[in-house]
């Protein structure tokens, strides 16, 4: 097992850590709470950001920039939502060197002043919809932080839609869930279970709130994303209406949606191992790195000239890197980079020369391949695909396999106790039950899944008729 | 002129913000003196981000994101930083509904927070250089805000790099305030004079400020980027020291340096005119607008089958746009994409279906050019070159014809006062006339500037003995 890393077996929560540690992509800062997000982290995030803008982008969406301070007033006009989030907040109440009439707060998110704004944007069915979606920081007050799942401040997309009709704010809603399944499946190789939340696990102010949720490798489960469509709350709350086709004035509707730097978090316990960091390459920053071996000067100079006539086209096939370091050996770069993540190493040494081959190895499985250099290239792009596909399909059977029905709640509690996972249970849709299925089991109900098929039941608390299954887990 | 847009000629300063509001660029904000930054203006934002972003990576920089929110007392580790910019910091006081034991500061600039954390990332001359840039939001309290030129919170990156040696650190410096001159001319069309700060315009805590300054068509000044050598400042005040080749202990060199939303202020003001935003080609998110004409469906379907066809391989070339909204006529439509600044507008109508012909109009000159369908494509890209020149030639020109050599007080300060402009003048270098000059003319020192070549004079002001020229104007 690699220097400096616990193992996952002995201690999930500091095995997270050290994998964070030792790839370099995050550290605690100086305030409580607040992360720096290091190269390594940040150029993960630069991935994910690119592939994200450009489906919300081909979905028709725009980016804007509203302001980080909303004034505590708007905070407090939709009647949920400040309850929600007003607890959280970090309060501005001295400026220039003065106190502030009135304190601003450091938005949590920014429904508020953006329907502020949409107030005077919106007055016809004409300026309809606004698809916009704004990259920026927020801060939510947490005493329990953990680096990238739950920090004070962090980075995140945030969409906020106006629509004519409830459908098109639904559809919208129901579109971006369907991005970041895509995003989440076909990027991050994290299979995702999506579906829509319960009343009290709603977003604060929302009519409905979708989401997707994954398993981490410690059986728990991640929210990583959510859609909510917010109805006419916020439109009610700022008094935004529009004159439709009929010269009616009727109140807009609204969705807002968001995924954030927890992403990392879910990245890293969905694949990485005792080893260190492993990335799928779609979102891998240097997808291959090459290693030259040599003793001496006159066998690194032909190493070295070989591997560029080598690499001399990848420049637009891969994202890649030549560690030709002199000042660190083979061995410690191979270490290195293995707790780096980076999908695919080559090696090439003297004897490569000679037989035209290099060895190639792969992170995820550490399967080592001698293969021609005349089809390096070939190989790499084909084994590159594999372990995007394999980290996925590997990501689902360990889903499954921990993922199971349950019609008994002494059971259940155990089982959640025990072995964590997945469970889908019958429940009568009552708060009353969550709430005590929360206090007894420290589960929650994760979603109503979409995909879940109507099959009647008996709830697995109070025995009451149910007419479809929930799924619960203990999460993140 | 177009409807809405008072003439530069009448009011220069209401031009401005009718430019920024007839293109939808940006907005003021509920909370005094922040902006919300419009589609329209964040996607030239975006253009920049994409072209500066490309050329650090080039230079080799790497991203990196820190906490927006710095403890209070590590902004006063820094003598010369905390007077400068504690009494611009906005304050954060409380958290999660409790009072904080001590107050944060919302990041003016991070040179603090970073320097905090390179104490743990460097302790060898191997761990250098470290080359870190930053996007992000900052604060500083400004009492007389004008949108994207002066607000409360802006965009900006910010650029903070530790190297071993004095001679590094000055290259670095040197290298950025080089890519923000390229940048300013070659993509912004901006013509810009680089030079380094006078002690008393510096940066607090900087050893010395270089700057790029460009000339706006009002003939004020606009610092457009800064780039600092900040010596060993923040190396001693938070103890940055690593250990050299020879094991010796030495505290490290460091650099900043920065542009921000100001830019997107300075390229309305350096190109726009009367009838709204003019772009050059290389920042504008649309550079070709194509607006086809009809009377009738049948001409409808004609026309736009035509176009259709003659578009098709224009995605990778040009960012296009076909406009054929049916709610809106033609006319409206040219008036609000010429107040929106895209470059080149091509007509098509029933009859350049039978001539073959297309008319294409240029933003920048009005002048209307009838162009062969077969060639179209090629004398779109030769068009938008010719755009993008010749809006520098003449921002050149323009500032050329406004810029003077002056020896006598008494004229440069009638000069100053009724025509304005740039004005290369002797100074003996004692910050005592440099008071007394801005006390007297509002103007500035703007900087000792590179090019100008020695040349022995009289100080203007008080006829002492000068060995080179500085630059003198009002500025933004």
């Amino acid at each position: 097992m690699a220097k400096g890393i616990t193992k996952r077996s002995e201690d999930y929560a500091r095995w997270y850590l050290d994998v964070i540690a030792a790839a370099k992509l995050a550290d605690y800062a100086p305030v409580k709470g607040c992360m720096v997000i290091r190269p390594n982290g940040f150029a993960i995030w630069e991935r994910m950001q690119a592939e994200l803008d450009r489906m919300f982008k081909e979905a028709g969406h725009v980016n804007a920039y509203f302001p980080l301070f909303i004034p505590e007033s708007f905070m407090k006009k939709e009647a949920e939502h400040v309850e929600g989030f007003a607890p959280e907040c970090a309060v501005v109440t001295h400026g220039g060197g003065k106190k502030l009439e009135e304190p601003l707060m450091v938005r949590p998110t920014s429904e508020t002043i953006i329907w502020s704004m949409y107030k005077d944007w919106i007055q016809s069915y004409r300026d309809l919809p606004i698809l916009i979606n704004q990259w920026a920081n927020v801060v939510r007050w947490e005493m329990r932080t953990r680096l990238f799942l739950r920090t004070m401040e962090f980075l995140w997309q945030e969409g906020h839609t106006a629509h004519a009709t409830y459908d098109e704010a639904q559809q919208e809603t129901l579109t971006i869930l369907e991005i970041y399944r895509t995003f989440a499946e076909d990027f991050m190789a994290m299979p995702v279970i999506t579906g829509v939340k319960s009343e009290k696990e709603k977003f604060a102010g929302a009519l409905k709130t979708y989401a997707i949720e994954a398993m981490m490798q410690d059986r728990r489960a991640l929210q990583a994303g959510t859609s909510h469509n917010l109805g006419q709350n916020f439109a009610k709350a700022f008094d935004v209406t529009f004159q439709d086709q009929n010269s009616k004035l009727q109140y807009v509707w609204a969705t807002s949606w968001g995924v954030s730097t927890r992403l990392i978090g879910g990245l890293i316990m969905s694949h990485s191992d005792d080893n260190g960091l492993v990335l799928p390459p779609k979102l891998a920053p240097i997808e291959v790195v090459v290693i030259p071996i040599w003793r001496s000067d006159e066998e690194r100079t032909a190493v070295l000239d070989r591997l560029h006539s080598l690499t001399r086209n990848w420049t637009n096939q891969f994202r890649f890197k030549v560690d030709d370091r002199e000042n660190y050996r083979p061995g410690w770069k191979f270490n290195q980079w293995e707790k780096e993540g980076v999908p695919l190493r080559i090696e090439m040494g003297p004897k490569d020369l000679e037989s035209n081959e290099v060895i190639m190895v792969r992170r995820d499985t550490g399967e080592k391949n001698r293969v021609p250099q005349d089809s390096i290239a070939d190989r790499i792009r084909e084994t590159l695909q594999s372990i995007q596909q394999d980290l996925f399909d590997r990501a689902v059977t360990f889903r499954e396999a921990n993922t199971h029905r349950c019609d008994d709640y002494a059971e259940l509690k155990q089982r959640l106790e025990e072995e964590g996972g997945f469970y889908y249970v019958h429940w009568n849709g009552e708060r009353e039950s969550e709430d005590r299925l929360q206090e007894e089991t420290r589960a929650t109900i994760r979603v109503l899944p979409t995909e879940q098929p109507d099959e009647a039941g008996k709830c697995i608390l109070t025995g009451e008729a149910s007419e479809r299954r929930v799924l619960v887990a203990k999460a993140y």
